[in-house]
């Protein structure tokens, strides 16, 4: 019966796409709420002055969107060439989306206990879970031939690097947290906003 | 005047399949936000406890992610070879998905009084009305003639038994309650866990 | 530069069908993080009490759901016909979407003042409006040419005078209101389950 | 490798039209939740009374909704033109759709400090980088090819001019606020029905 089973279920990629886009919005934009409008009796200046004290908020928000984004474009990737799924592969990506229903979690504990090494951990074991279900996402797909067939060669070892390259240079950043974690933090964001807005360099 | 209204509603399967995602999406996504934060004032040991603590509101997310994934899978598989739709069977699905959208109350109830028969049967009832749901969807579909031509004779069966025994299973798993609850959830875990994971020992 | 704009604005009518499941799936489900898990200290019969106070939130939660089912029904049979849309077109259906968002509040208002006839007022209100904007919506498209041309003469009739017969009975059953309260709900979620589930006794 | 992934990620228009319509459709729903039922203890006349206290809130979540559907449709109205797409603009799609999270945070903060220059200047702020971003993808996707063939001359300068002209009158709407706050408002609010609603005379 689970064989039967098996073959009947989840060959719509479309469905699958569908359920990733729908989670990736709602997490993108949770967030939001966690922004409170703050209560301020005065003038311009204290206003200024209270909004200015959000900002923290805004740019943990801001960092949740941006690894949403790298994430939600590394999925988007691997899935235009996959063509065919089967129930372990939609499951996987299922496992994929769970991790990023957490990211806004995680990014804004990081957000409250910036000084902490044991945040930055569970960041860093948060997009570490992100890539490794990607990595075992692409390897599934390509092992039961689920790819397209006119997919270069190339391709597919290049999805593969590119994550064991980014998730080598997480890892090496997270480790700065035993000199500074401020560092730490700061190499992490680097290398994310690397990968997002690598572009800028590129157009010149 | 109802009957050419039926005739002209809801043949769109498309519809019925996008607000699927979206109401899934948003349920999968929606119970993190029950997580907190915590407020800890001490160094990474005490910030680490603090965090281990939520350990119980991550497993009851986790399950609740489970549990929303299999039965997403369960009507995507009856979708697949849904090929037309009437009013009723639209309004099938939309209970099936009223009864999706209670799943993270039911699971944080469970999670909140793991202990007490009373939400074991609760949590068990929202499983059975899920289960409930998928049946009477693919019956009323293969009775009016919704299902496309060229499936295999075994397919529709192996698709209501596989409700049933799964079924049987939930009811059995909660019956346990009255020797032992934790018992009880750890055979629902068990049976969820099996009916998401097979593939690991299909695999082999 | 109004008429160039408005030309190439919106003739996708896929992405107002995408905007709608958006806004509807999360509508539906977001209500049920109003359905808090009740703080309870005691045995089971205690827990079963307490569970069933919040009957009348599962309720006003339930009449949500089947209000906002009722009118995505009506939005996704009339789309359904609609093959071509210009930018009025496309905010009578986004104005049609505001009344949907607002559906959860005045079904919680509802609930909570459900003795008031200003309450009842106001959730007549909602369904007007809904009734009103689809009634436009239709309205504008088959003046303009957006209907596709293999349409049966009597279906156009039959969804004007749909929503004319149903916006008459809801508007008689919250006018009862000045003889009881309750007997207006009561009719009001009549007429509601009469159209959601009229194929109940239509079966046979 | 950047080169060779950049080849391979985010061809699929598909899926950067699905993220937003998630994004916009929660980001216009989420709102709703900072509406909260009154309570009230005491007969129509208190009720209605409280219900109209809630006015302003309904106002800037009436607001924010046709700020959102303006976007909207400035962003279908470029996408149905874009064929082709790269990482970057997938990049500034991904930008844009931040600052629409972020729109339901601006317009309660500038509905709670309505005579505050600073919130109509954050609020100006928010609407300004909707612009700019809508303006930098279509300036993007023409520089690179990814329109369609057989768009009109015209087209792409009215697009253009489009954005100019209406943040051009926003700018001067917000800066009237040197003279009065409430003035500026009103302007704005009267350029954004200006846009959302030109059919009604459009239409005479």
């Amino acid at each position: 019966m689970k064989n039967s089973y098996n073959k009947i279920a989840g060959h719509d990629i479309g469905r699958m796409v569908a359920i990733s886009d729908a989670v990736f919005g709602v997490a993108m934009t949770l967030l939001v709420l966690e922004i409170k409008v703050p209560e301020v009796h005065g003038n311009d200046k204290e206003l200024a002055i209270a909004f200015l004290k959000l900002m923290p908020k805004f740019l943990v928000y801001f960092l949740s969107f941006i690894t949403a984004g790298i994430f939600w474009m590394g999925q988007a990737a691997q899935l235009e060439h996959i063509k065919k799924s089967d129930r372990n592969l939609i499951w996987i990506n299922l496992l994929f989306l769970l991790f990023v229903s957490v990211l806004p979690f995680t990014t804004a504990f990081l957000g409250d206990y910036i000084d902490h090494n044991f945040a930055i951990g569970i960041y860093w074991l948060n997009i570490f879970l992100l890539g490794l279900m990607l990595y075992i996402n692409w390897t599934y797909a390509t092992r039961h031939g689920f790819i397209e067939q006119e997919i270069e060669a190339g391709v597919s070892e290049a999805i593969k690097r590119r994550i064991v390259v980014s998730q080598s240079l997480y890892l090496g950043g997270a480790l700065l947290c035993f000199i500074n974690s401020y560092l730490a933090i700061a190499v992490i964001i680097a290398i994310e906003l690397n990968y997002a807005f690598a572009f800028f360099k590129g157009r010149r």
